[in-house]
């Protein structure tokens, strides 16, 4: 018999993959959310429920970091890792809340950067996803955090001729006001989803 | 006669507990700030104050961390502990300053959410000071950091709430930006104080 | 022949001084935009060109960790320093962008404060680019972070003067926004020069 020196090990890779699938399954909540004529309030209900289920799996992560006696990688990068995709969902589901709260959807559309947005979120979600799994190996990881930043730009292009467009006239004051909220959560997704990117980096720096 | 092992460990909760009895100050005269006709700018002066106090002790704890050659844990971490308790007296401090310098309490009340908020911090800070003591023995911090992090949730309630209501068309765009300004370093400062329970937890892993 | 056991350190420093020269190359053009009748399109395509050099010198930093057997210090806190070199030219470079995207530059001449605040940072890029090639004996180099720390007090002080002047009623609720998010990105920057000088102090902390 082989002596199994990391048992735990894919439990922990399976909490990451988890999380990051269920980041696709808010972007494409997101993306329901911006199309004219819908659900709101049931799609936005929905985004709370997936960030509830992301709140249980980083939760059952620290558990299982707490109660491991050996991990796949250091015990605080496991912890940061999971901190930071759980980060994303808080934003994708302040995005869905405050398009609700603010009454925002009941405009005849929204700006086309919101939707060019919602996007790179949708994309960084699935290569996120699509990551994840790769951790256990370590390899071809750099294709996703290079991409995962370009994506980042894209969406920081994006932000800001949302902010030009905000600023130009065409909203009243205290639309701009509201628009300019759930801008600032997009980006802040953006941003969320970079943060794990460069985590992950970190990471396979450290493990290289 | 004993060897005493770790010589300096006493000294460092000291540090903690200080700056955590410091925060409860601060939420204290965020408290008397928000009640109507309160003397603002001796409240807010008062605040500055507490807020420099916080500087020295922080100041002192990593006077402290540099000449010491045994820490009770990790450099870093101490070194985040006190940094992060200083970032919550810097939040609670401007919301004071900006509440005076907008001149914000003249209006007849403050929206009730800003009480909700500000209760919220003074929970929080009493929290903390009850948990910064028990760092020694690393034990009941469990409930602390879990209920720091449900009032943070309390309190992010409450902050979209308020948003709602500064941007229902109740109060002018100049008065709105305004009570934004402090609407945003309330939830920062309830964002700072989840930053110490996070980093307690941290450490409450690593240690275990 | 001595056997050299750090081989790559020099390499490490210079990739950190030139990211802070180029910093400063950053305030300097921040500095001429922001007088009356510049070029504010030509300025801040260059800024952009500015923020490209920093991009490339961290991946080169990078690439370079990733092929060092041996660093200075540890690899995770060259990373960051790196890392926090680069948000700096980021927030830099959006104030350039902002100016120019938002027509600011057309009004008869910007709010006092916000001279005030460049001036700041144009200090605290000097201030770090004398410090950078310090690290390589870690000497003298409290003064520097001390000194960044104070210089962010003040970009601090002036920041909450600019808004205070800007909610006054002096300009238009677009103007105030666009200004605003002008203000947040010279804050944000001032912010970020304190956190490279933390991250020296932390990194000085350990290795002292």
């Amino acid at each position: 018999m082989r002596f199994k020196l990391r048992p735990s090990d894919d439990a922990f890779y399976e909490f990451f993959s988890k999380a990051a699938a269920n980041l696709v399954r808010g972007t494409e909540l997101l993306n329901e959310l911006a199309l004219p004529g819908a659900d709101v309030q049931s799609i936005s209900e929905r985004l709370v429920e997936v960030e509830h289920d992301s709140d249980a799996i980083t939760h059952e992560l620290y558990k299982k970091i707490n109660t491991s006696f050996i991990t796949p990688f250091d015990r605080e990068d496991i912890y940061r890792l999971g901190s930071l995709l759980d980060d994303v969902m808080d934003h994708l589901e302040a995005v869905g809340s405050l398009l609700y709260l603010y009454g925002l959807t009941k405009l005849p559309s929204l700006p086309r950067e919101v939707h060019e947005i919602v996007d790179v979120l949708d994309q960084q979600a699935k290569l996120t996803a699509a990551a994840m799994p790769r951790l256990k190996t370590m390899k071809d990881l750099s294709e996703y955090w290079v991409e995962c930043n370009r994506l980042e730009n894209e969406g920081d292009r994006a932000y800001r001729m949302l902010l030009v467009r905000l600023f130009s006239g065409e909203y009243d004051a205290l639309t701009v006001l509201k628009m300019k909220e759930v801008a600032d959560e997009l980006e802040a997704a953006c941003d969320a989803f970079e943060h794990v990117a460069n985590t992950v980096e970190t990471i396979a720096v450290k493990e290289s």
